[in-house]
This record gives structure tokens, sequence and C-alpha cells, in this order.
């Protein structure tokens, strides 16, 4: 392939940024500020810029034989799971999802949120079995061929830590360290339903109390309707095996619910008439009210939001045209309308969303934005189908008080300066 | 937690596999043979399974601090990429995605298939350009800054490679090796289509020769429809930023249309009036006709399908309940619907098709299905929303003959013994 001769060195003097796209994102007016600055910058003359042929064209690149499962790139060897310094690794560790820097939906498998109580267990599948009994007609052991041999579905659906974050400061700086205790991937698995109509139910099965297979032991009450509506056994992740910190052969899924009650390192089911008031949803994941009275069972994840791009430390490169992009999710359904405000929340407009809008899933959002330069706050809220609004910080404040840890969901605008730096605007 | 009272030893005589679950899976009968065989297997007696407490509960697991960015399980280190052992590295390579092992539609990116024409480049995206002239109103370069400030979308797309599999035998072994240079991700990117009008399209502008930035320069010409259809700059892959494999930092993605022309590490665009009839539009991905004619320009991957589990190198554990599962897909749009023949291509059932159906991404079918222990064959046939019937392999055959190479999108069926082994059918 020859170089072209069409092209010469003043071309780059003539770079120009976005112009607005008519019909694909109406009513955005873009800016050309961009050119002057970069034209001047150092990399522009670099020899291995267009026209000219880089270096990495020069030689032939690395073999693949190496890697038969891929890493990223060296260059992206910032982008990795925030792991939480202050918890004690064995005892309860952290490690968030780096929102502000993903795209989409999807949450890649070796950046999915972590959460842990007593570490994470190695367990050979050969070894592992899942028992299930109780207040069932057929106490059942299985092992995982069995579970693979049932019917399976896939679905893509969220998952999210209940304390993401919890209310006490100081607040986080980045998205991640606000919400990085939320992932989203397709699962594959078996239909809890399935399960539990091959062992059968007996008359006052009202709950179904879910054991892992860590140090932790780590235990919770399930109400029978979720059991048999949406929950799921599941073995995969993105389509691969569920990773070791995802609860590696087999954990529990329930959709929408807080994280820790899908079970990871699943191995007991136990059908029941009462919850067992596990440590985990008695002296954890319970929250103190303003009149002393405790809320538990505190099941589901309410709709939510949060601009990822821009976002706490990231800067604006320049004042013109930059998307404003984020996730929205809600554990009661499909996320219904996302609004933005470029204006401190005096005014809002609806943002797009990406199709597909899945239930129980993160959805994209997206907002053409004209910045003009001057500082300026930005912010999300989310509205899902069953019109539930998310609110502000404030608003959960006055009614749950200051001694409230846990289902924090709260509006999370972000300050841009004069400069184009991004930082929380509430912290 | 207390270990259950309510269990005792012969529960494990008890286990029975799989009774119908009614209207989930109507129709299939199952059988109990699993009770017997699995009972009496060694590791049912083993001290670590329930209701004893196994040896990973009994310590707390692994810290999670040394994995910043996560990998599998070590019980899962068979499942990488199928590396073509017989393609000199530099030159010509492939990795293809162990189909077999996964399941929905997503591939995780570690097990993304690869093919490269002169290795991997290595390119820091600080000093990647893309340069888009020819007959536009106004030659641009691109830094990764401008792209990203583009308005971005997120699709899911599957990608595959246009000589998966070749006419010629030996025929593989496994689902990788028929098709494994086939994967599936959620990409995002900024429409080509918007990029292409910041440039401004002159009169006569017809074709847009893309080109890499590896040593082989790949280079393939796109009609101009396409480009100002779905055609993407893509940037992330299931969310993180794409992997080297994949054209880090930027590629083309031209959904449906055979994989080389999704040009890697993208770094030229140049619209033309003619295409460029390049080394890989001419001597490669073209096709001997039996009248002497070549083929050319042979863009999409027509409908097809190929059933996952159980396929070959795969072993049915024993007879009774087995679920088959597969994938399906067309370069024209939507999978419309699978058929699955468990009779040698007699008679054929309708598969099941996984929520959501989207354009031009796998699709996953299933159908519950009783295996009587003996010897039978099963295949699958897609047929998408054009009406197109995936062809037999000796239909293709006859139409293409014996020197043809690409685009084999053929019927594969599996043979399962009596024993429960299953290979390829026309190997």
């Amino acid at each position: 392939m020859s170089e072209p001769t069409d092209i010469n060195e003043d071309m780059r003097t003539r770079r120009r940024f976005l112009r607005e796209g008519g019909a694909l994102v109406s009513g955005v007016v873009v800016a050309g500020g961009l050119v002057g600055r970069k034209a001047s910058a150092a990399t522009d003359t670099a020899e291995n810029l267009p026209p000219n042929v880089p270096e990495w064209m020069k030689t032939p690149g690395d073999p693949m034989g190496s890697q038969p499962y891929g890493t990223p790139s060296s260059f992206e060897k910032a982008v990795v799971k925030n792991i939480a310094k202050d918890l004690p690794q064995y005892l309860s560790a952290s490690g968030r999802t780096p929102l502000q820097d993903l795209d989409g939906i999807i949450t890649p498998n070796g950046l999915f949120y972590e959460r842990h109580h007593a570490g994470v267990p190695t367990i050979d599948p050969a070894q592992h079995r899942l028992m299930l009994h109780g207040l069932v007609n057929k106490p059942l052991i299985f092992d995982m061929d069995d579970i693979r041999r049932f019917p399976s579905e896939s679905h893509i659906y969220f998952l999210e830590c209940s304390g993401n974050p919890n209310y006490k400061k100081p607040y986080g700086k980045t998205a991640s360290d606000l919400v990085g205790l939320l992932s989203c991937a397709e699962w594959t698995g078996v239909s809890l339903k399935l399960v539990l109509q091959e062992a059968g139910l007996q008359a006052g099965a009202k709950w179904v109390v879910a054991e892992g297979a860590d140090a932790a032991a780590l235990t919770r009450s399930v109400p029978i309707e979720k059991c048999l509506d949406d929950a799921m056994l599941v073995y995969s992740q993105n389509g691969e095996r569920l990773r070791p910190q995802q609860g590696y052969p087999l954990r529990l899924l329930l959709p929408g619910f807080e994280g820790n009650m899908s079970v990871k390192w699943l191995r007991r089911l136990r059908v029941a008439a009462e919850p067992t008031y596990s440590r985990e949803e008695t002296s954890k994941y319970t929250d103190l009210m303003p009149d002393g009275s405790a809320r538990e069972f505190t099941f589901y994840m309410e709709a939510k939001s949060i601009i990822t791009r821009p976002s706490g430390g990231q800067q604006l490169s320049a004042p013109g045209f930059h998307e404003i992009s984020g996730i929205a999710w809600s554990g009661r359904g499909k996320v219904k309308r996302v609004d933005v405000s470029v204006d401190d929340g005096k005014t809002w407009q609806e943002a797009r969303l990406q199709e597909p809008v899945l239930t129980r899933a993160l959805t994209r959002f997206r907002l053409p934005w004209h910045w003009d330069g001057k500082p300026v706050v930005i912010q999300s809220r989310a509205i899902d189908e069953t019109a539930y609004v998310q609110p502000t910080l404030a608003e959960l404040l006055a009614v749950r008080g200051e001694d409230y840890y846990y289902h924090n969901n709260a509006i999370w605008p972000w300050h841009i300066a004069a400069d184009g730096e991004v930082t929380n605007a509430l912290a």
C-alpha cells in the first residue's frame, strides 16, 4: 500500500472537530475549539504520524501463542479494580469496578466488582455439591454435572452491593469510589424454580435459606416468591464459567436484590417456614431508622444512575462538544427514563437510552452537550417503570437519618471547574 | 450456622434427576437414570460433601489484592483459545474461541477469537492517529481524544472470519475447530457515518478504503452504503478498551460482514470512487468458482448455526434428559428461527431462542431432549429474517465446487455413540 499523495502538512492545521450530525444528535452546536490547541502539540510533528508510517508498522507484531487467555493492553494497566485498603483482606474485602473507564453495559469479568466476608475459597468443581432440603418432598444433592443438565437460560442482569455507597463521609472522588460495587454481566444457569419443583415444595414453604461454601458460610433468607420468579442458580458469566470471586463453581442470583443475597459458592438451600435471621440479615445489612427501629430485609436495589463521563477524576480537554454518558438501573425492572441536568439541578433534559433496555440490567444513557467553559454542576436521575424517581442525597438523609448505612441511591452531582477538572460536588 | 439435622446418609440414594417442569419445558420426559450410577461414585462418600463441611470452609480463602485484574479459576485452565499450530505466527495466525465451553452469547474478551496477518502491533494510544482523506471536503486527522469526544453508541454484534471453516478436509473435531473463528461482544464507538459527515463526502464517493496500522497494513475497500449504515469506529469491547488482538486502540466494525473487513488498528480511511483491489480482496478472500470465475467482495456472512452442547469432544454422562444448546447468527440481520433434528435430518423441531434476539448478534437456541442411549445424529439449521435457510455441506459443495475456500456456512451434524461420545458426523 503506497502512502497517500493528496495529504500535505497543512492538513493538520485544518483539523476540526465534530460538526453536528443532523438527525443523529439533534440540537447540538459544536465548537471548533480543538483546532489551534492541538495542531501545535509536540506529538503532531512526530515521525510516526500519518501520512508517515509509524514504527509499529515496520516490523511484525507480537505472536499470540503466549496468550491463550488474553489480557488487556499494557497501556490500560491503570484500569483495574479499585481495592479498598481499609478492610482486613481475609475478613471483609471489596474491589470496585472502575466504572468511569468503562463503556456500554457489560462489565468484563476481570473488572467485575468483588465483596467477600472471608476471602475467596478455591473449590474443586468435581467435589462441589449443592444440597436442597427442608420443607421439600425429596431432599436432593446435586453435583455440577447434575446442575448443568437442567434446562438453562441466560440473562443480562446488574449486581450491586447494598452499601454502594454508604452514607458516611468522606465521600469518594470517582464514580468507582461512589458506586463501583456495581457490575453487569450475562449470566447463564438454571431457573431456581425448576430445581425447587424437582424436589417438590411442601405446605408452609415460605423462605429458602441459602448458604455459601466460604469460611464465612454467608447465609441469607430469600422469600419463596422470589425463588419461584426470576431467581437463578448460575454457573457462567459473560460466556465463561464464573470467576472464583463471583462464586465459582455455582452461585445464587437474585436479579434486582442486594448483592449479598446472591449467595456465592452456593452449597445449601434449606426450604423453611421462617427466615433464619442470620448474621447478614440482622447485625449486617439492616439499618437503624431515626425512631430507633431497624429496617431489615431490604431486598430491592431502588432506581439509581450516575454520570460516568465526565465524572470525578477526569478532565475535560477543552470547551465545546462533549457527550454526557452514564448508567442507570433499577432492581424493580426496566429503566424508563433518565434525566440529565447541566445547570445544578435547575432544569432537566431527557437523555437517550441505548437499546435494548433490559429489565434489571444496566442501561447506558447519553446526552450531547456543549460546554461553554464555565464552572457547572451536572447530574442524572433515573426513573424506572414503577415511576419511582431517584432521590437527592438531602431527600434520603431527611427520611433515613445519619445512622443509615445501606441503600444509598442518591443522585450524585459532579462539579466541572473552568479548567475542566471534574470533582464530586457533594464531597 | 449449625449443620442440618434433617438430612441423613440415605438422602444420597434418593438423588433423582430432573422431572419435567411443566410449562417451562413442555413435552420433556426425563429419566431417573443418574441415581444409581452416581450414588455409588467414590466422591459421594468424601468427607467434604454435604452435610459435612468441606475443607475450603474451614480456613479463610484467598485475599484478592493480588488480582486487581481478575482471571478465571485454575480449574478452567483448559478453556483457552484454540491456537492453530500450522500457521507461521508472524505471517498468518489464528486463535479460535472455545465455543463448546461457553454459554450465552457474550464472548469474554480473554477468549475472543484472533486472526492476524503480521502479528499484533503494540500501539501507544497517545501516538495513534486516524487519517480521513480522499473524496472529502476536509481531510482530517483524529487522535483518540478526538474520537472519544464524538457521540458514542454500543451494540452487541458477532464477528466471524470468512474462512470459518474452510471447505478442505480434514474437518475439525470440535465446535471450536469448525467455527471457532467466531465471537460476539458489546462494542462501543462512533458511527462511521458521523465521522464521514464531519469531513463531508464529495460527489463520486462510492468506497472507503480502510487501512490497518499492523505490519501487513491490512487494507479493505468498503461500499459507501455500509459506511453510512451501521459501520462503527470502535474503541471498547465488553465495557473495557479493545484488546490488542482486536485492534487496540481503534478498529473498524462492519456488522455482519466478513471479519477481515473490520480492519483493526485502524489508521486510515480513504474515500474513493473505486475499490482499491488490495491483496486481501484479490489474492485472498476471493473464491474460485467451478466455471473459472472468481467470486470477489463476498461481504455478508450468511445465516449459520451450530450445536455447542453436546458437541464434538464432549461426552454424554448417561441416557436421559439433556438440553441441546447452540448458537445461531446471520450477517443479514436477526435470526428468525432455528430448527434442530435429532434423527439425522429426517425431522426437525423448532428450538427456543433466548431473548433478546439482536440483529447481527449471536442468538442462543435451546431444545429439551431425551436421549434414549442409542447412536444418533443431531444438527441445527438457522433461518434468518430474510427467510434464508442454512444449507447442508452437500448443497454448498454442489454449487461452489471443491476449490472453494471461504464462506462455508454449512449445517454441521454431530454423531453421538451409544457410549455417549460425541464426534463430527462429517469428518
